[in-house]
């Protein structure tokens, strides 16, 4: 097998180093050189550029930012559906707009590739890990040759329907979980104003109706988990403002279809006050904070 | 030993009932006729007033809707602290403001009489069936005395800090049950909306971050779960009322102590919009229709 | 002067009629046989399609209902710009997104034609009355060519920057009288709970600060105002759906710069929900009725 | 006539001086030396404590923070009802809670004072100026005996009803007001993000329906009103802290109603969260910089 991987960010690189321990020859393209060159030092093959790196592939998987580069990428002069061999196996592992997903994916069937929608879940630990969740839509016939090479990234693959619904039900995962963090903190923030500690509260919580993945997996606050960002001073995981670029494809989305998602939308509202204040950049749990006043002895610190 | 049981509403009549089957002799008191009758039926004692059941009685429980009947009951003339007698153990069971709850522990403390507050989880499923869970409040030896009895009615008992905390907890529990129904019905609706069906929609989203109660346990799209109030026309359960009680608790708690809670106050305005509507009485799990367009063919109905 | 006006709807006959009133020569087209008779029995010319409508004029009107329309009726094979002559001052009226609006104005300004775009407020009331606001965007000089067209159908004139600026001031002033006539409803709802009439309680607001042009103009109480919508049944005025269109342009159009609008997003959901309930026909006021009790006595009527 | 006037603060102390320049006599309390000096300099007479005050008045006058302070002051055992001579006219112009008021309000009744009650609109600016607006609840007797009092001190002088509809015709106005702040800083803020300047902004929607007292008459952004606090760094005027309390006022009393406020309770909360950054001292229209990036080239400065 002949593997194209475009896209090595935070995200590509370590699901293209994963594939390469796998023992599937990769071929990368990157903007970076620092990423190429980590590709290279693991055995990885360097292409000149994307339409390089696709010209004798098998198989291509993209991780790209957003819906214009994917746009760009598949679709452009020098892009995958001009230079690819008839017959490749397309695997976009990107989060982008459903409403994107689709016009790729008619674009690639109107030219013969065989395509899929695969976006991720489980964030950068995941991807180094190699238990990424695989969200998958388009046909079962593509699904299927694209199994063996998923597994070498992740644990779950699940077939969700057609082209373009990985990317709606990424979106409507996001979305709640966006939600689900917010809803977190503010549940831990009025327990602790009540002097309730934070940990045995999510204890508490865990075992009751109102456990969810961010309560139990990712705690928003410090000290309540060893393994979570916000013990680690919100550092790594999944930043701000990628979860304010994935509840703004979820509101327009709801928007296009006529849904209705007023917590989403203020959600939404809720990060874009947290990133604005200067926090971006830092793990989304650190939404916690925003509820926290600044004359409090102990902000965010260690709070258990 | 001698049980008072006093309020044998929805949730208190099934509750005593398992008292009785496990062998505790429980002398019952309701404003209702009927729901008296039911625990004669089973063996239980009828008392002639909440002061006439608590007379000769070792351990009181007590189950009622609000802070102000609670306070009435233990504070007034009439009451259990003046007819209990001394060394009762006085166990509330109700959902109230925490407030209500540390205001009526002190009044009970400064009399000797040892109490906890124990609010449940698991609505009238696990009150039938036995396997609520009490969120406990109080010292350390009343909850010792009260195992044994709990331990008839419920699976887990969590023991969250000194009087007034397990209602903390409960309030935070349930307004973050409440924001988890409302984003969960919105990411389905949005998946929906797309096309995608909402079983293999849950199904995806219960093996990635989305993952919560409402989702897994109580999804509020009728037919994808066999045993949610969804699937038998959202009776039965946790009434919309009643989550519009609790959230209102939460929100009013966390004004006193300064908590910022804008998705909780959110969701309680949007469960009384859909109260307003006319369901009150429907289980919470109805919400997912306030975001139904009536034109829609199927607006509620068979989902899946 | 010939005058060629495309979209005789609810707001472009009565506009139309004002010109022809005002002496100005009128060529009108529309789909709707029935408003193309109206022109005609006042006196307007009928033209057999857009293109023969702006065939020999030297200002074309458009007022059409969305971004889409607008695009293909100026740029399609058989639109505006390809068969109006050199030279001929282009003004559109619809309410579109900024950028539907720069990309026309873009595309006329290629091709010579001096083009503003020119938003309206004041609903089908001063579309009739000849009392609209406009709120234009564009060249001085196309506005100076406009002004003696304009002052034929409303009061205000106002030039608020380049092509697009008066989408963008339109869907700022929207958005915000869409928020003016929610938290207007609530306020008047909190009194009312509290027995207090809504019309002395309108009049003491007027006086305070919490005046705005959705409490003193178009109060959303029936009764209050005998000019209101509210005051009939709701009916006439500006829809739900309108106002809902016009919160999407302004969420989608503040997601796109970078813009946060909390209130305006919740406003749209709750217009949404309003709409998905079966009023979406209804005057945007009648979103008062969202917070009434359907248990109520008199949940709309006749308020004072 | 005696007037005793007790509570002598941001507001007190400048009405009172009113009162001076219009030859009332006051006799003044206050727990700051400071502002009863500045009584005093101005030819108002020293008491010693609230019962000295107001022993010999024909007329009370209180300006207090808070509900616990009316109900302390008036009710209390060195309180008002126990030390004015019967038949006193009793002005309560604290901004308190309708249940407070009503309390209050009663309690005076039954020992036979009139009294009404008659928070203000229009902050230190209208207190300095004597331009207040005075909100009345109360009986018609009562007002008709404060009038030529109120008169010295305000412009507007609105009845709306019987005890308490002064204090729940102020928590609706003031509910508004919040509204209306965070909602043109939104619309202002959408506009700026796509390069409008808000001064023309402001102007165009002033003439359209967005309209209102903030836009208008206390513009958030910098420089669009010379008067407005936006434009002296948000210094003075009314405070982020007050209108969070004013807001609470308004959620609780809701809910305590069955009133149903979504958009007034998400403006408690966001103001919440700009106090919480620190900024709870700064004026209230300072909501306006809780949308502005951090990284923005001129997040406040000079806006126009």
């Amino acid at each position: 097998m002949n593997l194209a991987f475009v896209g090595l960010g935070h995200m590509g690189l370590p699901m293209a180093l994963n594939l390469l321990k796998g023992g599937i020859p990769v071929t990368g393209f990157d903007l970076s050189a620092g990423q190429m060159d980590a590709l290279a030092a693991a055995g990885g093959r360097r292409a000149a550029s994307a339409a390089d790196a696709v010209a004798g592939a098998d198989v291509v998987i993209t991780m790209l930012p957003a819906s214009k580069h994917v746009e760009a990428l598949y679709l452009g002069e020098h892009g995958i559906l001009a230079h690819a061999p008839k017959g490749t196996l397309l695997i976009d592992c990107s989060t982008i707009a459903p409403e994107s997903a689709r016009k790729v994916a008619q674009a690639a069937s109107a030219k013969g590739f065989p395509m899929i929608d695969a976006p991720v879940s489980g964030g950068t630990g995941g991807a180094k890990a190699g238990t990424l969740t695989f969200i998958v839509g388009g046909e079962a016939a593509g699904l299927d040759r694209a199994r063996p090479v998923l597994e070498k990234m992740g644990q779950n693959i699940l077939h969700v329907g057609p082209a373009g619904a990985g990317q709606i039900a990424k979106v409507c995962n996001n979305m709640l979980t966006g939600i689900l963090m917010i809803g977190t903190s503010e549940a831990l923030r009025l327990g602790m104003a009540h002097g309730i500690g934070p940990k045995v509260l999510s204890d508490v919580i865990a075992k009751s109706t109102g456990r969810n993945w961010a309560l139990e997996s990712y705690n928003p606050c410090p000290g309540v988990l060893e393994s979570a960002p916000a013990t680690h001073g919100y550092a790594g995981g999944f930043g701000v403002d990628l979860m304010l670029k994935d509840l703004g494809l979820a509101v327009e989305s709801a928007m296009g279809v006529g849904a209705c998602v007023p917590l989403g939308a203020l959600a939404r509202n809720l990060y874009d006050i947290h990133s604005k204040a200067g926090n971006g950049g830092l793990d989304f749990a650190s939404v916690f904070n925003l509820f926290a006043s600044k004359n409090d002895a102990n902000p965010a610190g260690s709070c258990p």
